[in-house]
C-alpha cells in the first residue's frame, strides 16, 4: 500500500517518500511534509467531533495533546510506533485584568506551550520525531543543542533505550549552564562536550549524520514541525474552533511559526476553522535577521551575528525554518516585529506577576504584543493569543538578575531585614 | 444557611465553623476538614461518572484536575471565589520495561504530581488554599519556606494581586538558591530575607499570623490536605477506578501522605473505590523521625536534627501533620521505610533514565519501593503506584553532581572531545 503522505520540497514541489532519512531536496531548498487527507472524507465538523471526542481519554496515545490530533499530524504512523510523555494539553490562561490593561487588550490569552514535560514547547514536535524514528527503525538519533531540544530529545529517546535506540548530544564545551547539562545526561543520552562553539557543534553533527544511520532531530527534520502544529490545534479547540485575530508568537529559528502557520492552514483548508488568524513573529533586536529582511518585504535575506540577549533560546543568525515562516507570514497576512531586552524583560516581569511563569522568548513575544497595539497594528478589540514557549523555572538567573536591579521598571527586590517580628510589621505597615 | 462542611479537631473531635481563621484546636491538636457527603446523595457509581463527565472540560474550573473533584475538595465554595491555574492532571506514567525490571515489579506506575504550574504537587494544596483566603476575603497570605510551598502561594496569590491580596514569603538570608528566590520574586510577593535560619523564619511568620489578619499558608493550614487529597483521586481515576495494591509517598512534613490517605479513605466510605490500597512512606535517613517512631509503632516519638541531604524538600526533623499521617497509615495498613543518599540517588537516576525527570524526593519514594519489594513486603505481582512531587528540573544541581561522580553507580558522566568528527566517531564505536 503506498502511503499517502510524501516529503515534498518546499520550493521545486519534488516529492519524497517518508521512508528516506531525508531532510533536503536535491534543489537544496527545505522539506515538509504533505499529507492527503482526503483519505480520511471527513468535512470540519466531523473532524472537530472527532477530536472533542478524545479530550475525556486517559489513555496514550489518543489522549496526548499532540496525539489527539493525529490524523493531521503524522496520519501513516502506526499507533504502536508512538512514543509520547503526555505532552500537550498545556494551558490556554486568560489574562488578568491588569494584564488586558497593560498590554491594552481585552481578549487576551496566553498559550503556555512550556508547561510540557521537559518544560519546552519541543517536546510537541520532539514525540513525533522519536515516533517517526521508532518506525524508521534507527539505532541512533542525535542533535546539536545547548537547550531545550537537547533535554527533548534525550528524553523521548530514553523511552526507547531498551529497543536499543542510542542517543548522542553535542554541546560546546564550557558554554552551557547547570540547566542544560542536567536534562540530556540525565535522561541517559551520550551527552559529548567539544572544544568549540554551537557553530562548530552543528557542523560535526551534521557530518555525523549524513555519513552514518544517526538520525538528525535538529530543525532540518521536518517531523517536528508535524507536532508542534498541535500547538495551533489546541489553542483553536481552546477557544471552542473559534479562531482568534491574532497569534504571536517569538521566532529564533523560525519553526514554531512555521509549525503553527501550517496547522492553521491546514486546519483552514479542511474547514476546521473558517478564516485565519493572522501571525505576527517576534524576534530580539539581538537577533533579527528576520525581522531585518521583513522590513523588505522578505525580498533581501542577510544572517547576523546575534548579540548576548537573555533570550538565549532565540539567539540565532541564521534561521532553519526561514523559507517556511515567510510563506506562513505571506498566506496569514502576518506582521513581524523587534524588542529590546529591557522591553522583553519588562514584559516578562508584568506576566510573572500574574502568576504565570514564562521564559525570556515568552517575554519577547509579550513585548511585541504591546509594541503592535501601541502601534495600533493590533486592535484593542482583537482576540490575541500569545505563545509562551518554556517554563519560567528554566530560567532562574534572568529572573533574579531582573528583579535585584535597581534600574528595573517593575523590579521586586527581596527586602533583607533582621529576625524580628517588629521588623517584618514595619515593613509590611501593620501597626 | 448552615454550612455542611466544619474544621474538625483530629484528637478531641471539637468542631469549628469553616468560616473562622483558626489552625489548631483549643486542645492544640491539628484540625481538619470534615465534609457531610451525604447533601450529594450519590452512589459510588453517580460520583465515578460526574468525575468521567468532566473529563472533557475545557473551561475552569471543572478541567482542572483538582476542581474536577470539587464535592469532594471543598463542598462549600461558591465556584467564583475558585483561583486556578490549571494545576493537576498529572500524568501516570506506566514503567518501562528496564525499570519494571528493576524495581522487581509488573505492574508499576508513576504518578508525576510534580508536573504542575509552579512545577511541585504544591499546587494541588495552594490552589485550595488560595480560593479559601479569597473567600475568607483576607487582605494576606504568608509563609515561610524555601521552596515549593513559597513558589506555589506567590503563584496562586498573584492572581488575585488586583483584588488587593498581598502575599508575603519569609526566607533565611544566604540560605536559599537562585531557583527559589527566583519563583516568589517574579509572582510579585513580598519577599523579606531575614537574618536566621528556617525554624526562625517560621517563629516570626507563626506571631505575624497570630497577631495580623494574614491567612497561614504553612503546612498547619489544613485547607491544602484537600487540595491534595486530588492526588489520589486522579490516580484511581486513571486507574479506571481501580485501586492499586500500593501508593508509596516521600514524606517530609507528612502532609501528602495524610492528604492521600484521606481522600482515599473518603473514596472508599462513597463506594468510589471498593478497597483501600496500602500506603508506603518513605523517609531519608536525614530526616527520619517518622520512620523511627513507626519502630515504636508509633508509641514513641521524637523530633530529630535533619541532616544534610540532596533531598531538601523534606528535610524536616518535626512533621506538622504527624498525627494525620499516622492515622492513614494505622487505617491503611502502612508500612514506612528508610532510605539512604546513595539509595535515593540511584533510584532517581534510574527513573531519570526512563526520560522521566524526577526530584530527589521522588527517588526517595522510588528507593524505598525497591527496598520494600527486595524484603518481600510488596509483592512482584502487585499493582504499585510511586508519588513524584516535584519536577526534576528543580533540582538541576543534584542531577549533574551525581552524573559527575565517579563513584556513582548509573553515572553518564560528559565525553570531553576535540572538535573532530574522527574524534565523535570514535567515542560512539563507529567504523
Amino acid at each position: 500500500m503506498t502511503i499517502p503522505s510524501v516529503l515534498k520540497c518546499i520550493t521545486c514541489g519534488r516529492a519524497y517518500p517518508v521512508e528516506e532519512i531525508r531532510y533536503t531536496c536535491d534543489c537544496g531548498a527545505l522539506l515538509e511534509y504533505a499529507h492527503d487527507f482526503s483519505q480520511f472524507d471527513r468535512d470540519g465538523q466531523a473532524w472537530r467531533a472527532l477530536f472533542d471526542s478524545r479530550l475525556s481519554l486517559l489513555d496514550l496515545p489518543y489522549c496526548s495533546g499532540v496525539w489527539r490530533f493525529k490524523e493531521l499530524v503524522m496520519p501513516f504512523l502506526p499507533e504502536d510506533k508512538i512514543v509520547s510523555l503526555y505532552e500537550g494539553n498545556t494551558p490556554l490562561y486568560t489574562a488578568t485584568a491588569p494584564l488586558r490593561e497593560y498590554f491594552g487588550v481585552q481578549r487576551l490569552f496566553f498559550k503556555h506551550s512550556g508547561m510540557c514535560p521537559t518544560l519546552s514547547f519541543k517536546d510537541y514536535g520532539m514525540t513525533v520525531l522519536v515516533s517517526v524514528a521508532n518506525w524508521l527503525d534507527v539505532k541512533g538519533i542525535a542533535c546539536a543543542s545547548t537547550g531545550d531540544t537537547s533535554a527533548a530529545m534525550a528524553a523521548y529517546a530514553a523511552q526507547l533505550a531498551s529497543k536499543g535506540l542510542k542517543s548522542v548530544v553535542l554541546l560546546p564545551k564550557g558554554k552551557i549552564s547547570l540547566e542544560q547539562l542536567s536534562q540530556p545526561i540525565s535522561s541517559g543520552a551520550v551527552t559529548i562536550e567539544l572544544d568549540t562553539d554551537f557553530d562548530g557543534c552543528m557542523r560535526i553533527i551534521q557530518e555525523l549524520t549524513d555519513r552514518h544511520p544517526i538520525y538528525l532531530a535538529n530543525s532540518k527534520n521536518s517531523s517536528r514541525i508535524e507536532g508542534q502544529k498541535a500547538i495551533a490545534f489546541e489553542i483553536v479547540q481552546q477557544l471552542r474552533w473559534e479562531a482568534p485575530d491574532w497569534i504571536v508568537v517569538p521566532m529564533g529559528n523560525a519553526g514554531n511559526l512555521s509549525a503553527i502557520g501550517k496547522g492553521l492552514w491546514e486546519m483552514k483548508e479542511l474547514g476546521i476553522i473558517d478564516r485565519l488568524p493572522r501571525l505576527a513573529a517576534i524576534q530580539s533586536e539581538s537577533a533579527n535577521p528576520m525581522y531585518l529582511s521583513y522590513l523588505t518585504g522578505f525580498e533581501r535575506f542577510e544572517p547576523v551575528i546575534p548579540k548576548p540577549s537573555v533570550a538565549s533560546a532565540i539567539w540565532i543568525g541564521d534561521p532553519v525554518s526561514r523559507d517556511k515562516a515567510i510563506r506562513e507570514l505571506r498566506r496569514s497576512d502576518g506582521v513581524m516585529e523587534q524588542v529590546s531586552e529591557e522591553e522583553l524583560l519588562d514584559a516578562k516581569a508584568k506576566v510573572d506577576a500574574s502568576g504565570i511563569y514564562v521564559c525570556p522568548q515568552g517575554g519577547v513575544a509579550a513585548a511585541g504584543l504591546k509594541k503592535l497595539r501601541e502601534k495600533g497594528v493590533i486592535g484593542a478589540a482583537e482576540s490575541v493569543v500569545v505563545v509562551i514557549t518554556a517554563h519560567g523555572g528554566k530560567f532562574s538567573r534572568a529572573a533574579v538578575d531582573y528583579h535585584s536591579d535597581l534600574d528595573s521598571r517593575y523590579g521586586n527586590r527581596p527586602i533583607h531585614l533582621g529576625a524580628t517580628l517588629e521588623a517584618v510589621e514595619q515593613a509590611l505597615g501593620l501597626g
